[in-house]
């Protein structure tokens, strides 16, 4: 198991080749996907087990991408704090949390009686994977899910969780403290259920200021690294975190997922050698023609110039619109190119 | 003239105090902009000469910035190059660019019979503030112009653009083209006007790659600013670009405005000492009670430690929802810790 090009990577070992995978992979894009998904709410999807699996295990099939990930929603674990949860098709907590007594009400429940389809989808993928790819686990970095849980839904300038972190720093720390620790306990269930590494996401961390990133954020990330079992790698990614990398790099994970507004070399150069990286293909090149999805891969392949320890990924979510053949054919070209 | 602060800063002399504005200044959270907005339409703003220059002393008035900005939209000289606008609230373009006929369809208009209600603007808040303040003209950098004008509306992931230049390069070079030249004929005629620096609102410069902009957008703004009438100064503020700094001074502005997504300090360094710099508080800690707003203000002055060149601003528009009195204490705070 060891063996698998993207393990080694993660642990910023040698590949014959560079190892790849597509954040959100399995997903819209995918036709197969769509023919599952037709059948039940996005919720249900997430809350069986069987169908979870089939729809991870679709894109592995098709794309021979190098890592599986859990089917899920980083929102999937707050529901069982007591957050009742829809998609609209966006994410929507009905009562979303705003004072202290919203924080005092929150529950952090064990992760298997909370999402035990989760537990048991993560069992299935394992057994269905061995000896074929490993298995990613993963969750929202508490900051993120704070900012879901504040807002109540997404939201452009995050008024609410702002307000909170400037003018009620007392509830903000309460409820920071409440996420980091269900997020811990979550993400270790994760594991000892079958992940085989971990990825935290940070979809909102780059909202804040790096002033505000140093106070507010990374104390619990690191937190929440610092508690998990680090039998399995960690890649932790940031998304608009480029300004602030030694930042980012302080929480201390294995990896360091990068979007597409950075320069992969350089961002190596921040991080240093012994992190590794994964990313950063802009997602709408895959709309783009074969030539340019090839010659887009070949650069980042060039900015990362054979350094161990890089794992080819976009730089965020692949788009629902995107020709699924375009991103085999980026699968294909990284691992051409990369000298499979 | 040559002596107001704002002027001095933008020209990297030194200054008895930190000159400050806010970007969006004349906007919904001031209760008299509201008055007046209440009678019209935006567009119908934009277009009265009479109401725009209204709207844009009301700050002055109230806050005690030293800078005025016209009122207007970036996307108001689109209009006669043969766009039908509206606003829903959010700018419209019901018919967007896709194809190299719809570019050979688009005119490039004299701006005083494209958009007289500008100039006319412009020369009414130039008698309006002669001896006070300093007026500021503006446009949109030809790539964000360009975004609007293809998507057809504000987007998240730019496909339909991104598609443009990377599977029709030909239609996507003719287009910038005619909007590049759009754009410098549109700012000269407003320093013709009266206007005493021209700023640049890149908003979506920040979403291609580094990569990316060296090749699709900067050629373009680079083109724009070195035909602009120098004698007046250039701000170029490119949201989102704090990894590709470098790139942005490129295009050769006298000053570059900074989101809040960078220390400002880190900012000058990649800058260099000849360049001035605009910026950077995140507009939403104008939500938080005083104290952490003058503390903010004091850790971005800190940050510039005293070297000239630094126009104080929020790091991006300000919040609709902003209580006034918290923007006219931020003004107050930039000037009592600067040295007035």
């Amino acid at each position: 198991m060891s063996d698998y090009p993207f393990l080694k990577a993660c642990r910023g070992e040698a590949t014959e080749f560079t190892p790849v995978w597509l954040m959100r992979q399995a997903g819209r894009y995918l036709p197969q996907y769509m023919a599952v998904r037709s059948k039940c709410t996005f919720l249900e999807l997430c809350k069986t087990p069987e169908l979870a699996a089939e729809v991870t295990i679709q894109p592995i099939d098709y794309l021979g991408a190098d890592a599986a990930i859990l089917f899920s929603d980083i929102l999937t674990p707050v529901e069982p704090m007591g957050l009742k949860l829809d998609f609209v098709p966006g994410p929507v907590f009905e009562s979303p949390v705003r004072s202290m007594a919203d924080v005092d009400a929150l529950r952090i429940p064990d992760p298997e009686e909370g999402v035990p389809y989760v537990m048991e989808t993560l069992r299935i993928l394992r057994r269905a994977f061995e000896g074929r790819v490993p298995l990613i686990g993963f969750g929202g970095a508490p900051f993120t899910l704070a900012c879901y849980m504040v807002e109540g839904k997404g939201s452009k300038d995050f008024a609410h969780i702002k307000k909170m972190m400037y003018a009620a720093p007392d509830v903000y720390t309460a409820l920071m403290d409440k996420i980091t620790e269900m997020d811990r306990l979550y993400l270790n269930a994760q594991v000892k259920a079958g992940a085989q590494a971990i990825q935290i996401f940070d979809t909102w961390g780059g909202i804040v200021s790096p002033t505000d990133y140093e106070k507010f954020v990374l104390p619990y990330t690191k937190k929440l690294i610092d508690g998990l079992d680090r039998s399995v790698p960690v890649i932790h990614f940031v998304k608009g975190a480029g300004t602030m990398l030694d930042l980012v790099n302080r929480a201390g994970s294995d990896v360091v997922g990068l979007d597409w507004h950075v320069n992969l070399g350089k961002a190596r150069d921040i991080l240093g050698p012994k992190i590794g990286v994964q990313g950063n293909l802009d997602p709408t090149v895959l709309y783009a023609p074969h030539a340019h999805i090839e010659r887009e891969v070949k650069r980042i392949l060039d900015e990362n110039a054979g350094r161990p320890g890089h794992i080819f990924n976009l730089g965020h979510g692949i788009l629902p619109n995107v020709p699924p053949e375009n991103a085999k054919f980026m699968v294909e070209c990284v691992h051409r190119l990369s000298g499979r």
